[in-house]
């Protein structure tokens, strides 16, 4: 099997100011042709750092790809340390500032020309790949029969470079081995109890299996790996250790083959034919975003309000006032009738509510921060259910709740 | 200044199934004391590996922090290859195994005690940080005065050790030198024709501040970092140098001192006592999401509808009919009346609304995949724009758009 080592270049990522997602795209991407990445790096934009991490780098992988670090500006210095390290120089290519000429055009940009020739500048020896959404070229190196790609930061211009271009490339490059995976999600055991039930199935596995746990908040997904040559021989024997697998957790799986929660929620949904909205508080639009992620969503969401003022609970979803006064506005029975008026509303089968106290500082009527009650209500029937999660950030307490409902749903609509 | 190497342990990085976001914590966390982190290394749960990538982080660092390997289950060798690394071995520590007991006590989980106890055998060298919010320890090494840290990977468990334990550990135990920084959000000037603009102001800074460009969307942020032992100094003067650079950019420039977008908005609708809503259609509760993310929003943000299915548009947001047959739903006409409709629902100053695309399949009515028009209403004015971004993929476009149009609505009530 074919190994890769990412190379992220940017101080933006080392100083906490930037998520690296570039390499968790490609590392998705090349899993899917049987390319294994066994290391990511993150360092900074300095040259001699770039030539010693590239150096490392290729007495591991048999293919590097960095991003990062090939901007217009001046703290970018990848491509003086990528010429220096493949002993080469840096020249104009013709091909690649006629390219960058057009693009320029075509967004009335002609005018900033001069400062973005020197991004046609590409060392002598390398094979150009033309960036179609931003002016830093992908330059290409080899070496030993490895190959050295270097990529621009951002990560709108990265995706389309690997999928359209680098991809393909590599498959045609490399005869490659396949890698196929399968994810079982498991609900309601936590995971040192489910890898005691399922001890006996993993240690019986076939050596060219692989088993891993990836826990999200209250899930677990189960993700089973085959490796070889022949496609469909590994996806045979998944499906096999996946049957055998599924009657030692029966009832606490709710997928065994998509990954996402929306999408399998989008699944279920499509199956029996059911439309959904949601009414949302303390998760801020959070849940009807996760829902509407899933393309085709527009075939099962209809709609979605965030009511975070009180008085638009009461004016829009007819929450009653009273209720309101009695039990305060985060309490089991406004989530209730949230989610009543919204199945109203919106007209749907399901209807999805929140309620809660996302912090840091504590609701108006006192109740404690990570306090949230949620209502699942599918036709003439609703599930309330209340969640306290005080460790959780503002942020990752609107995700966490979001994807528990759904979650929520799911079991209940599978179960149902 | 201290040097910090992070270690992220884990397949799920490396295979693209997890985005690695506890880096990036936590090296904001350092920054902010000083501490700058070198480099980001991900690997992959094998005890050489670990040994290996250990032994070239005390090279270069003096402070390294490893996050994942630590669960109660098979795939997890981090404990083992530490131990190793430093000579030690492995054994019940009493304090941790009564931690440990309490706190599966407190949820009830005593049962499964026997498979968890293992987690609390730690290096016999060790100093532990008892791990409040998960059953793995958080362990720490001595050598040569560089300190390593062992956490667990769960990012809600991984924040509150560094942020409550970690972070104060290590300003007592290091005397630091201060990082401080600004950051100037710039909308308007491609970052090309911005360096441009600046780059004579650039040059002439102090040796100890150093500049970034961070092109977020159609956003630069510029962040001026200094370093030095005096803080009050450095404040004074990155304010110097910031008080030169904005003659230089000064209509473009949207904030100067905060960082995020909705965190400027906040600021913005705070100072002017405005109250906003959102009505959305492409962005599925992306923008609501953004607007609420920020904390105290409640003081602004009364409320948003994501009105997915056409007919919703017409009976909640008042869009006639006629509008639609006429220009089809994603169009210039039905943006305003969305945004017009959102105002009058919600009782707001500000009203914002998406209606577009955001693919992989095109609209109902035949508009391209990537195509938006969004109307910002500020009382009785508006504005509709139209973005068209084919190029990004269904969750980016959503983050995108929601972006910009906050973007734009800033530089509108800046500029009013």
């Amino acid at each position: 099997m074919k190994n890769a080592v990412l190379i992220t270049i940017g101080d933006e990522i080392l100083s906490g100011n930037t998520v690296d997602t570039n390499s968790n795209f490609i590392a998705g991407e090349l899993k899917n042709i049987g390319i294994k990445v066994i290391q990511i790096v993150t360092i900074s934009d300095e040259i001699e750092t770039i030539k010693n991490t590239l150096k490392s780098a290729f007495e591991t992988g048999d293919l590097i790809i960095t991003t990062g670090g090939l901007g217009p500006t001046r703290d970018d210095k990848t491509k003086k340390a990528l010429a220096e390290f493949f002993n080469d120089e840096i020249a104009l290519d013709e091909a690649t500032f006629n390219h960058l000429k057009n693009y320029m055009e075509k967004r009335g940009r002609l005018e900033i020309l001069e400062r973005n020739r020197e991004q046609a500048f590409v060392p002598t020896k390398s094979t150009v790949f033309q960036n179609h959404f931003g002016t830093a070229p992908c330059m290409m190196m080899e070496q030993d029969g490895k190959l050295c790609f270097s990529l621009p930061g951002v990560p709108y211009e990265v995706k389309p470079l690997i999928k359209n271009q680098i991809i393909p490339y590599l498959q045609e490059k490399f005869s490659l081995n396949y890698i196929t995976s399968r994810i079982v999600s498991v609900v309601g055991i936590p995971e040192s109890i489910l890898a005691d039930m399922i001890e006996n199935w993993e240690l019986a596995l076939p050596e060219n299996l692989a088993l891993s746990y990836l826990p999200v908040g209250t899930r677990v997904k189960l993700r089973l790996t085959a490796t070889g040559e022949n496609e469909s021989f590994l996806n045979q024997q998944l499906e096999q250790e996946i049957q055998k697998l599924l009657p030692l957790i029966k009832d606490n799986v709710i997928a065994t083959s998509e990954d996402k929660i929306e999408k399998i929620l989008g699944e279920v949904l499509n199956e029996k034919k059911m439309t959904i909205s949601t009414a949302e508080s303390c998760t801020g639009g959070e849940l009807a975003k996760l829902i509407t992620s899933n393309s085709g969503s527009s075939q099962y969401f209809l709609g979605g309000i965030v009511t975070y003022a009180t008085e638009k609970k009461i004016d829009i979803l007819k929450v009653s006032k009273e209720t309101v006064d009695e039990f305060t506005v985060v309490s089991e029975q406004v989530a209730q009738e949230m989610a009543k008026g919204c199945q109203e509303l919106f007209e749907t089968n399901v209807s999805l509510s929140t309620t809660g106290v996302a912090g840091p500082d504590k609701g108006e009527d006192g109740k404690e921060v990570g306090t949230v009650f949620y209502t699942i209500r599918v036709n003439d029937k609703e599930q309330t259910l209340k969640l306290f999660m005080p460790h959780l950030d503002r942020i990752d307490f609107m995700n966490f709740v979001s994807q528990k409902v759904i979650q929520d749903l799911v079991n209940i609509l599978i179960n149902d």
